[in-house]
């Protein structure tokens, strides 16, 4: 078992039409100007923009606004942000949308608390030493953000996808409303089940720690999602269903999945990474077609905790030999990521990647990681980030 | 499922030797003077006084002293230490202690923080609007008061102990060493375990609301507290059971175990407080003393709960009717009591109350509930409390 902080100041309000409350919860934490950042037309076209700046309104908290937020957020969304806070003297930010407005908006928020270049923060040069307020009314239950210390930009030049962690980023409040997750498509919902999963995977897949009650939550959290995710799948309104996967995707990233462990393993989030910079594929789909072919190359170094998962996750018998139990698990898994329409390979995600392209990806995950080596359930070098990709086509 | 509000700011720093951080953390959350708020001896005969104020003297943070919290704290003592704090201009409380500690030194706080008289709070005339800053050193695994908005004092004439609960009050930072409660007493172990128990069954046993995700991080939660309860009894230095129950102490009462409920049944603990007020009992043997006749007397008006606690916490098997699985269950609760030397019954709390002391406590009890009646699992009122009582004997 490791030491570890959790530290998780975000408050979170959860239920029906709780958005309504986002002026009280502002003031609260000392906002008097917003930008309101946001992604595509769907906050637009449902009324949800309109409905929270009406509540702005009424409550007399001035704002301005800037959408555009894309998957994979791109810095020069982020570069515009910071000028427009600047000229408006923006002292909160509020984010409506998934993941990719809440990270857009953190990185906005690092660039305005700091001087300099933002992206040098995701470019590993030099640490945040604050980050202006941010709150979150979430819309699609994936990446965690809304609770979670990290952010994801992507640099257009080279087409460089970066993570940066910082507890400063980790917003001030979050309204989950599960009702606006009700009408994202079927697709999008199964990828950020996916994401949720692989989020809380990442921290359990490790050879280092290990807390029982970290476990046994972490198990709960799987379990509460795989069930959840089948039942969207015929009925994508269930009220219930959505509260437990989109209360599941903040718990699964904000650091309580991962309390005594060694931080934990992240190479499907790493390979995955370096996908989502060369083709346009949703991020949790991304990740279930690298999934098996990581787990297949790692299991045997990580028995202990495959064949833990296999029997306490996927609920498979407890029959035959630990590999053969670990594999059934694995197997499982994969069944289960059919059954929600999600790919397992490369091809059933809709690339064709040469083996080029293979060589280069594994070249630049490598380069992105200490040493060139990452992962906690078995250590990879290039060669074998290589050996997964080719496993995945 | 009913809609919730989620808040735990408490920067949680667990693990070996982390009191050599206070004055980190103190800096940190913007401490410069400070009162050490302590209870008996132990703090000091350990020498964990002295190396926290070491700590403090290096750092060149300057504090005053007051120790005497004692188990269901006084309010003499709470109004003594916000005179002290007063005089010596102090702008931060930090408690090295159990939940004693921590209550006394919430209580200062709310009184550091508004006018009036304290007590108000705790006796429902009034809310606070602020508390002092305040940092805990945690020594015993118990109350949760370390992550909780909740603090409990007692008032020295009539004996009247009551809670007050404030997001003011949550501490702005635990520092969580396990080693600091090996040395514990074996009773005090196993009190603590059965508190920390009792803090998510009170949450679990409801009639409304319920999210499966939360019955399912509740159930592990309650799994792991009782396996390493077992292991303590055995090997109470052992360092991974003592991380492992300190942490779930923690969890259980932040909040995180009653996500989507209708707020908990805690009528256990409100017969427990009104043993406490009258006799000199552990609070968590009491609560073990109490919880046998509770359930028997609500567990038809809750089955479907009691059912599920058996299987999934007790680990009963899953034979006969629902009434017998929820009786098994209950059994099962109560050897675990005894198999850690916990009362099961007020005979073997070692009290002997007559029954004019149960009319008075079923009184008192009731007299403490909004319109005299309390609890989820079965609403209870002042003859369903003394019933209770008078089963307990």
């Amino acid at each position: 078992m490791f030491d570890f902080k959790y530290y998780t100041p975000t408050k979170v309000v959860f239920g029906k039409n709780t958005e309504s409350r986002v002026a009280e919860l502002v003031k609260e934490f000392g906002g008097t100007k917003l930008l309101i950042h946001y992604g595509g037309g769907s906050v637009v076209r449902s009324g949800l923009l309109k409905r929270v700046t009406d509540t702005l309104d009424a409550a007399g908290i001035s704002y301005v606004t800037l959408g555009g937020a894309v998957p994979n957020p791109h810095l020069g969304l982020v570069y515009e942000g910071i000028e427009l806070c600047r000229k408006e003297k923006v002292d909160f930010l509020l984010a409506v949308g998934g993941g990719s407005a809440i990270d857009s908006a953190k990185a906005i928020g690092y660039g305005l608390a700091n001087e300099g270049d933002v992206w040098d923060f995701y470019d590993y040069k030099r640490k945040a030493e604050g980050c202006m307020p941010l709150g979150v009314i979430l819309t699609i239950a994936a990446t965690g953000s809304e609770m979670s210390d990290s952010s994801v930009i992507t640099k257009e030049e080279g087409l460089v996808k970066r993570g940066y962690s910082s507890d400063f980023g980790r917003p001030r409040f979050a309204i989950l409303n599960p009702e606006l997750t009700m009408t994202l498509p079927d697709y999008q919902t199964a990828c950020g089940c996916t994401d949720i999963m692989m989020h809380t995977m990442e921290r359990y897949f490790t050879n280092g720690g290990n807390m029982e009650l970290t476990d046994s939550m972490a198990e709960g959290l799987l379990r509460t999602v795989k069930k959840n995710a089948l039942i969207l799948k015929n009925d994508p309104k269930n009220y219930d269903a959505r509260a437990e996967v989109m209360w599941a995707g903040s718990l699964a990233h904000n650091g309580l999945t991962g309390c005594g462990n060694d931080g934990g393993d992240w190479m499907t989030h790493k390979l995955e990474h370096e996908l989502g910079g060369l083709y346009d594929v949703a991020h949790g789909a991304g990740l279930a077609a690298i999934w098996g072919s990581w787990a297949r190359y790692v299991y045997k170094n990580c028995l202990h905790r495959f064949k833990r998962f296999a029997l306490n996750v996927m609920e498979v018998e407890d029959r035959g030999s630990d590999e053969e139990i670990a594999l059934c698990g694995i197997e499982a898994m994969e069944d289960f990521y059919r059954s929600i329409d999600m790919p397992t390979n490369l091809r059933e995600l809709g690339i064709k990647p040469t083996d080029e392209d293979l060589v280069l990806m594994a070249k630049k995950c490598a380069a992105g990681l200490s040493g060139g080596v990452g992962g906690s359930a078995r250590k990879l070098d290039e060669a074998a980030m290589l050996a997964i990709y080719r496993a995945s086509i």
